[in-house]
């Protein structure tokens, strides 16, 4: 996820830009960079690691004279954050300049057929190659190179093309990535979100996927990628600028929640193909993988939960021993770590103290470090061996929502690659896996659209003060993720447990004033944990059950059902734990907490 | 722990004997019998295997003339519950019978010494060479034969023998296990324990370790071992019928939280030596040892919580990897276990369902059984291929305490015992533990001393719903069995947290209304785990910290310190607990909880 502006008017650009980028700071603040045409230098670009102080700082008070330009607030993902990386980026010439939020799936294809035509790329990102299609296509018009090089390339993509050679216009174009411009008097601008135009404009036109805008001082004309006009309608923003930030959700937390269609998307995007996973930045040989004896995974808070995800599916899939660790615990076990160890470490932010201290002290035990990362050039994600990038975007709210997903669905892909290099899984198996794993995003949007059945079940909790989240296997290691999300942001003493265990003394805690959540996705297990209901039903507890929409029968045993759309057992969590990210916000709203920065809570940890 | 009776006067023996063994049933349950003498027929056996009542149909109405006799309801630790190894034991020429309570540790060195002298034993049990001794003694004084065992046995005992030779007596000794003679009108009674005798009399002598008792009907003398008379106070007692039965306690918790010294002790009875362990239902020879790749246990509720430590444990001497699971969720998740495995089952019963179900998986996937048990002959003793008995004698409070204490020092003998076969000890360091060991059961007393600072802490309790307890290490799995303890018979929601997890969400929960039980004993964390309570301080939680008398500094960081007495870190989870279970003890009750039988709770849970 990252941050695109542009300017065209007659106003100087580079304050406009800077101050746009300001605005999508949330979506990525790795490196920044703007591109503008100045009538003496002509195109000139200027890019920063760091944060946009580090760029404005650059920049200084020269190009006041531009009037248009393009800028970007970069958030990695291929290739770690530096100057050289950063967007705006250029071709061979100098004569063109992209921003592009998304990832180019077949850049890599693209790069040797750009280098075999003599074109010179000098970073290591999948955007570099938009500039130069662009330079082998001009022909004298901006719109149709672009057009062009949209039939070449797949993947996700908002992007902006500023050429000087076309100084009066700027070409952008949008697919599965968001694009808006702004409507002003005579000057328009391009952004990725509204708050980068909210200070000069309300009136918009949201680009739809496969829509491209050409966007000059005298107007702006909208086509779809083959150059036929599209008619659009003026969408004029009612939001106040609070609101617009979170894209009109009341919360950063909401928000995210409801992007995780979206990172799921982009987490799976150029690693799936028909027949297996592939896995840019993890160089494991099958040879490799056989000669570990087991496989530890470290983490903290929500990330290691969705260890213990992985921890199933690994044992499951691959027929590796698995142990799950938390980080604190692990630095001052002595674990049995050896060269025979693989070890992975989670860590959305890449730079949890105590994750980081533990991946050092596998390595000097002489382990493989896998990470899984939000945080492209994280510390967590330059000293591992591999890294798996959850694609997921910045996440703003404390409370952990698409990053555990992402970092779900990562497990499934480390799952799924091991598996295929210890030959463990027969190829009629991994091919279901795969299509149901694809399938995920449109469901996770399936079950988003239950949210008013979950704010009406949230209203149930406004007094309660505990409660409890049962499952067995899966949904066990779900009811943990559920758990912790009600704690954080609602404050109620919610803990989770195996629901064969309850009886063995937590059963105890349980009256009307208790309501429990049941799991119950897991079809293997599925009489058992009703018998488990039964049992906290038997004690007056009011129970939620959470269930796949083909049950027929869990209505009969609990008060309410909610249905998740049907995918394998082993894919059930990142549905599942969806409408219980759902009602802890909820909860939280209702009860009038600080969803997005909860009392006593830091976003990343880096101290022990 | 077994029940002892004894019966000499006017009246029938039979009717007193059984109803006497009825107010012991709370001691054991597993076989019972009686040994009277008849004019008639001479000294007459009746032994039942099951509960008292097959004892009583057995007996019919015959020997209404017996007027003296010893009677016996069983704890199995020596032999499984059958007629045969049901007490009393008899001597080859069936003129001596002997009940007998506690444990016998050199008793195959003489059962071997005896089989040379021609005697032929048949049970499997410990007791049955004291008949035999006092046959092979007998030169026409049963007191005198008496003392010449006494100087043979080594061990724990208390015991009662009858003679056909001297039929106007009953002979009694104790050391290590109790026994109290009651004075009655022209009849006397020998029990294990106050209740036996309350419908008879209450007047009593309390015998003290190294006294015996030679009863008739004419009289009680008491004397050391040596022969030499003692003088005697009588002790009254005040206590009604349901107090008696508890052994004065207000509760059966509170009466096993305090048996604990003894069950450690008893736990340990002949299985230190000077330089390692001896355990003698375990059969694993050190290549066998060293050809497992992993250890797994698996167990519910409290048990598992002594998994944890044993994990910790294991891992740090024996260097074997050990996961802990619980057997709710084991038997679903196609554990990755071969003959390469070795399993340990624990349970205080034997008869957990979920326990015996994941015991039979793992025979069945080709591992070797090893049992931590509290009942002989249970299900899971009977099943397993190796069992360490737990001898802390029946345990009637539905929360666990001594069971728990003794599977803790299970798993230090497991420990100490692979770590042995695997020579991964040096043996400075295993002499070290071991005299550290032998040390816990007089420190455990050290710490129920502290009972009143408990007590008083636990005021602050009553209005409480919500606690943590956090610890590092060994601390956390300590943490894990205090919460427990708290719930169960307190419903206080009490949750355990590893100390260094609770800044990735938990921390929100936390206000001055949710007090902190902070456990701060494992030395090489110390310094993590007081951050780690400063953060919950800084979030004005009132902090109750355990840590080792040595300590001069946590009382400025907490608000109350209770201080334990000093042992190796390693073995601080069974001194660290005590407190924790006296004060979900004293909390129950504040709250006027049911403090035995807490609600939704079963004792023994054979049911999935």
């Amino acid at each position: 996820m990252c941050g695109i502006v542009g300017y065209i008017g007659r106003r100087p650009a580079v304050p406009i830009l800077v101050k746009g980028l300001k605005k999508l700071e949330y979506r990525g603040y790795d490196s920044a960079g703007v591109a503008v045409l100045d009538e003496e230098d002509g195109l000139f670009a200027c890019k920063s690691v760091g944060k946009l102080a580090a760029l404005e700082e650059k920049l200084g008070d020269d190009y006041a004279r531009t009037s248009v330009g393009i800028g970007h607030t970069r958030w990695a993902t291929h290739g770690r954050p530096s100057d050289l990386n950063a967007h705006p980026h250029q071709d061979c010439t100098g004569e063109f300049a992209v921003v592009h939020n998304g990832i180019i799936e077949n850049y890599l294809e693209l790069r040797d057929w750009l280098s075999e035509q003599g074109h010179r790329l000098i970073s290591e990102t999948d955007t570099e190659v938009l500039p130069h299609l662009v330079e082998h296509f001009y022909a004298g018009d901006l719109a149709a190179a672009v057009r062009q090089v949209l039939t070449k390339i797949r993947g996700a993509f908002a992007l902006v093309v500023l050429s000087r050679k076309d100084p009066d216009r700027l070409v952008a174009a949008r697919k599965d990535s968001p694009l808006v411009v702004g409507l002003g008097d005579g000057e328009f601008f391009v952004a990725s979100d509204i708050p980068a135009v909210l200070d000069y404009t309300r009136k918009t036109y949201i680009l739809a996927d496969g829509e491209m805008a050409v966007v000059s001082v005298n107007g702006v004309k909208i086509t779809d990628f083959q150059g036929n006009p599209r008619e659009k309608e003026v969408f004029e923003v009612k939001w106040d600028a609070v609101a617009a930030e979170k894209g009109g959700y009341e919360h950063f937390m909401l928000k995210e929640i409801h992007e995780q269609p979206r990172a799921l998307k982009d987490t799976l995007l150029g690693r799936l193909t028909d027949y297996g996973v592939e896995l840019q930045e993890v160089d494991l040989t099958a040879a490799e993988v056989n000669q570990f004896h087991k496989v530890y995974i470290v983490a903290c808070g929500t990330a290691s939960h969705a260890g213990l995800v992985g921890k199933n599916l690994i044992e499951r899939w691959a027929r590796m021993p698995v142990e799950v660790d938390i980080a604190s615990e692990f630095r001052y076990r002595r674990p049995l770590i050896d060269e025979h160890t693989l070890v992975v470490v989670i860590s959305q932010s890449g730079e949890t103290a105590d994750t980081l201290a533990a991946l050092r002290e596998a390595h000097r035990l002489g382990a493989r470090v896998v990470a899984v990362t939000n945080v492209v050039g994280s510390s967590v994600a330059r000293e591992a061996d591999d890294v798996i990038y959850t694609w997921a975007g910045p996440e703003i709210a404390v409370a952990s929502t698409k990053a555990y997903t992402t970092q779900l669905l990562g497990m499934v892909l480390l799952g799924l690659y091991l598996a295929e290099a210890k030959g463990t899984m027969p190829a009629e198996k991994s091919q279901a896996l795969i299509a149901a794993v694809r399938e995920l995003p449109r469901q996770a949007q399936e079950v988003l659209d239950q949210q008013e059945v979950i704010k009406k079940l949230a209203q149930s909790f406004i007094a309660v003060e505990d409660t409890f989240f049962i499952g067995r296997g899966l949904d066990w290691a779900v009811a943990m993720e559920g758990a912790l999300k009600l704690k954080e942001i609602s404050y109620i003493h919610a803990e989770a447990y195996a629901a064969g265990e309850l009886k063995h003394g937590t059963l105890a805690l349980i009256t009307e004033e208790t309501p429990v959540i049941g799991l119950a996705t897991q079809r293997g297990v599925y009489e058992k944990t009703i018998s488990n209901i039964k049992e906290v039903k038997a004690r007056d507890a009011k129970v939620i059950g959470l269930t796949f929409a083909g049950n027929k029968d869990m209505h009969k045993s609990v008060d309410q059902v909610v249905y998740l759309p049907e995918t394998l057992d082993e894919l059930a969590p990142i549905l599942t734990v969806i409408p219980l990210q759902l009602l802890a916000y909820y909860v939280s709203v209702a009860r009038g907490c600080d969803v997005d920065k909860p009392r006593n809570l830091a976003k990343s940890v880096t101290v022990e």
